[in-house]
């Protein structure tokens, strides 16, 4: 009799039900997005929804309506009513008996939560620490999926350190992108913001296109370009993009002070910018 | 209110069942092992548990015991009185809210499956297709994680492809492993098996070990090298190692038909090795 253990109960593999057997769980076969809102206002949807559709058809996860996907998100959003949210959906490839090979009659599931958004004020007013970590991640890194354990091991071995974020280091030795953020550095007095140019190696972060778009708005010139970890160790500033904080200010990278350590003058503008944009709808 | 929606149905978020808040699912944080059973024994058990905790160590879940793992394991394939099972358990890191950041309180969690193993017997006799496709994975293969997005894609590819097996090649053009197996060339008359050396690239298949150890006995050499898949393409003969099927003949290797087409004597012989060493309980 075909048996399954859940914890320490022993069950009829039979009666599992489908999450247990979810390709997401089994292979990490699927692809999310993380979205917040502002105030009761959902921020970059279309965006985020247009990434999330790229996701779905780069990893050939078909049948899933875009539109019903927006519908689940913004219902769901509006019975919880909550300002500040953060709202997580995935799509795994579907349920099923264990096997690389997706079987014909497999189909997509979807998973959605709305919680509060636990803001950090004080990341914005004194900066975050961070810390190097070695990029694990695979090529394609353009694809937001569930594949992220290289992401967790690098979170956590900043955690250790007493840092907020890992900056992720390529076997080059280029800056890639954050465990979970983008980044920016400063140069030029602050009249320039540099980040490295979208590839199969960093995510096609939403925040970071905004701070680029904000940035050219407010006069400040984005230089898409590959640099080093004592690139941004000698920057005049360092910021992270991400979301659920928009912009948060880097006090120090790698255990060196950047700028004053403290917010410098550019980021503290973006985030000015970042918040009048939000505060207009965009 | 903070909510959930699973599939199209809403729910309070405090009401989820530990499940659905995995970070097996949220990240594919987690590690996993696949075992057969022969005739009523399980093949390598001790094997496979070292393995098992290794990959533990690697990613720091902490707080199983290998000596339990080992008892739920045969106590549950015990109770299900299945001669040739499949077994599959994984640990993950544990549940909670989503967050890359590990939570203080979080426990890992066990699950584990015996179920019937699909014997193909035709892929024993006749050799099975496979094809070549980029191997995208991280760069801690030697790790058995749940993220094997990667995999599933080539295999997927495969499977379009009308193959059995979607072999790895990586950014160097070498052949690094098969989507969910070991591979081996045979070279020098049949006197000789060649593999890719153990590294982070690749998983350190058991079977594959089994193999190494079986030829030797057989008075087989046993090579480890870096090749291409054009040596793979003029082998005298290839096969898979894989845990469910232990040894498959390659017939055809992207379209490229292998030695005569069907198993070779190398082959042959190290199936009939196999299946001693099997019968005689290791």
């Amino acid at each position: 009799m075909q048996l399954a253990m859940v914890e320490d109960r022993v069950v009829p593999y039979e009666e599992l039900a489908p999450v247990y057997l979810d390709r997401g769980t089994f292979f990490g076969d699927g692809v999310y997005e993380v979205v917040r809102s502002y105030e009761g206002r959902i921020f970059a949807l279309e965006e985020h929804l247009a990434r999330f559709g790229r996701s779905l058809r780069e990893v050939r996860i078909e049948g899933v309506d875009i539109a019903d996907v927006r519908e689940r998100v913004t219902m769901t959003f509006n019975r919880a009513s909550i300002a500040n949210a953060k709202i997580y959906f995935h799509v795994t490839r579907g349920a099923g008996d264990r096997s690389h090979t997706v079987a014909a009659d497999t189909r997509p599931r979807f998973f959605l939560t709305v919680t509060e958004l636990a803001e950090k004020p004080a990341n914005k007013e004194r900066g975050v620490a961070v810390s190097t970590f070695p990029d694990w991640r695979w090529k394609r890194c353009d694809i937001k999926s569930l594949n992220l354990l290289a992401n967790v091991m690098a979170k956590m071995d900043a955690d250790r350190k007493g840092c907020a974020e890992a900056i992720l280091v390529n076997e080059a030795g280029e800056v890639t992108e954050g465990s979970s953020s983008a980044i920016f550095l400063v140069r030029a007095g602050g009249s320039e913001i540099v980040t490295r140019p979208l590839g199969p190696d960093i995510l096609p972060s939403i925040t970071r296109a905004v701070v680029e778009r904000l940035a050219e708005r407010a006069g400040v010139r984005v230089v898409e370009e590959v640099y080093r970890p004592a690139d941004a160790a000698r920057a005049e500033e360092v910021f992270l993009a991400v979301t659920t904080q928009d912009i948060v200010p880097v006090a120090a990278f790698d255990g060196v002070q950047i700028g004053e350590g403290r917010p410098g003058a550019c980021t503290r503008k973006l985030i000015e910018v970042f918040r009048e944009y939000v505060r207009e709808g965009e």
